[in-house]
């Protein structure tokens, strides 16, 4: 188990897609701040402000970035999402992920 | 939205019965700890070790505490559950809680 310490942390979660998938934000000493969320099975479109970095803590899903093919993701592994874009995601199991805001 | 600072949360989720119940846990200065998470509907059994204090943040469900009849409970809400006990829930809508264990 990982944990970030000395952290801000938003009580409240942030529920989206009838809470199939749920995040709740932490705020870091250095002014960033990344989401800890859940996401169940399902099929979930998400847009981007700025450039995001998705780490998969568990979970198998498959990813579309904007103009690319499906490609298959695993707890463990990570990717980055261009910012002012678009991503279609596919969850096959309950995806546990951390997702930093760059 | 209220927060809780300078503290440390647990990067990996706790996840219950297929991802419907999941939380992560914050841990504060003096020693105590909290866990913040969600409940999609459906019936679930819980057992606690501690005494435990459920803030219920948004949602609307139902919870049976040992010896006692169904009470329903909504957002803004609270109830405390004894130690080493059983209680059970009927969770109506996506519920967000707060539980400290005391």
């Amino acid at each position: 188990m990982s944990q970030f310490n000395n952290v801000t942390i938003t009580k409240e979660a942030n529920i989206y897609f009838d809470g199939k998938v749920t995040s709740r934000t932490v705020f870091f000493v250095d002014g960033s701040k990344k989401t800890l969320g859940i996401m169940l099975p399902g099929a979930y479109d998400f847009n981007t402000d700025s450039k995001e970095l998705m780490e998969i803590l568990s979970g198998d899903l498959e990813i579309q970035l904007p103009g690319e093919s499906w490609k298959k993701i695993s707890g463990g592994e990570s990717f980055e999402v261009p910012p002012n874009s678009n991503f279609k995601l596919k969850i096959h199991t309950v995806t546990d992920y951390c997702c930093s805001y760059l």
